[in-house]
């Protein structure tokens, strides 16, 4: 299979990356960036552009790894620039219908991962969620997933729609307590190393165990007196304040 | 040192484990629970005891590994029994004072980590914060925590209930976004082992970089349009959707 990637962020640098190392057919790379997609391509030894319109245009498939807004905007253009080949994305909020307009075969491909520059993604344990119409790219997809990782879906856009939500709580909001910690932290000039260990136990521990099993602290034993006391130390961060208040609220009615 | 250790929760039974497995001087343990005191006790060849009275008089070390609520009841007891030695106790929340009014010599001696039942803890790792006035103890409780952690801190009772917010917020309000997300996991039928790998790399991610620097997703972007269909959804979740909107409008203030 013939590949393009379209798009050299977090996701499409890193998806590149493993295509290339497994020689899944990556033969193509776009990035607005010039810099960035030349000195890509060189190293894989392959055709890059950082014009749309230069794209070898028989390719099988095209990835577009762009942010969500851009979505439709690259499609419509990139429709005015190949013959065929199927298009897919690799957002996890976006419907696969949003190529629907542009291209008859469209779909998702979806590493449900966070990537960060400088942090290299192992593909292996990642879910790939993939979502098509038409049987020969559900076909490809599932070959193309199963060929960087252990755990490939078909996951429709609905379903992957919660499940983003779900990525976005986990991950996002986990980490904006990590900011919130260190914040923290900082303001009683104590070091955030402190609580690495605790905040790496933290995911470790659900790796196996059911989350609502894990919980332990104030809110969990429902001792109010400790959280009153917390409250009232936090009155002087409203920000934090806020979060601690709602998320308390939130855990001991869950009856954790 | 003859030490001896109250209460077989989760902390007491991790500290008991370690304490013996590394030959320090544990000497008796109390629970009050009948059977599992025998259990641990005869598994240990030490004294045990579901009577705190009928505990040894002197001992150095004498550690309260109870429930933050129970810890001046059971002090006070305790010092009706006791003829000296140095009395911690364990709990991040709550200031080495409680327990002036019972003993001459007594401090804290708090391990900075989540415990679960069935979980062993690598104390090697652990951050053990200490507080004692007394020199002596002060000096015990260093050599104490040095013999099973590589991290041990002097933080005074203030500070460390400070880090004691940071460390709620870093684990049970994070383990608590993951009951939520298995809730909508589940809700839409979906595996949460699905978002098992973004859980880890989360964490571990932050374990180098900067969690402000590691943050991605919807809210750091600043993608209100799908901030709003993700809130669109949650309509009718409405313990999700307060969470989400707090957390989503504190990581939008907060720059990340």
């Amino acid at each position: 299979m013939k590949i393009g990637l379209i798009g050299l962020g977090s996701a499409g640098s890193q998806l590149a990356r493993v295509l290339h190392r497994k020689h899944l057919g990556l033969q193509a790379i776009f990035s607005r960036d010039a810099q960035k997609v030349e000195k890509e391509g060189k190293r894989m030894r392959i055709f890059y552009t950082n014009e749309l319109a230069k794209l070898p245009v028989d390719l099988d498939l095209y990835i577009l790894a762009v942010p969500d807004g851009a979505i439709t905007e690259v499609a419509a253009q990139l429709a005015g620039v190949i013959e065929g080949g199927s298009v897919v994305h690799v957002s996890g909020s976006q419907p696969s219908t949003v190529l629907a307009p542009y291209f008859e075969s469209y779909g998702v491909f979806y590493p449900l991962q966070t990537m960060s520059k400088g942090r290299r993604v192992q593909f292996r344990d990642v879910p790939i969620l993939i979502e098509a119409k038409e049987e020969r790219l559900r076909q490809r997809l599932l070959d193309l997933g199963r060929a960087i990782s252990d755990h490939v879906y078909f996951v429709d856009d609905e379903k992957r729609a919660w499940l983003h939500i779900a990525a976005v709580m986990v991950n996002n909001f986990t980490n904006h307590l990590y900011v919130l910690a260190e914040k923290l932290t900082k303001s009683q000039d104590l070091p955030f190393d402190l609580l690495r260990p605790l905040i790496l136990e933290t995911a470790q521990k659900v790796q196996k165990i059911d989350p609502k099993k894990a919980q332990t602290g104030p809110a969990a034993r429902g001792d109010q007196e400790t959280i009153r006391r917390h409250l009232k130390k936090l009155e002087n961060y409203p920000d934090l304040l806020k979060v601690y208040q709602v998320l308390s609220e939130s855990l001991v009615d869950s009856g954790e």
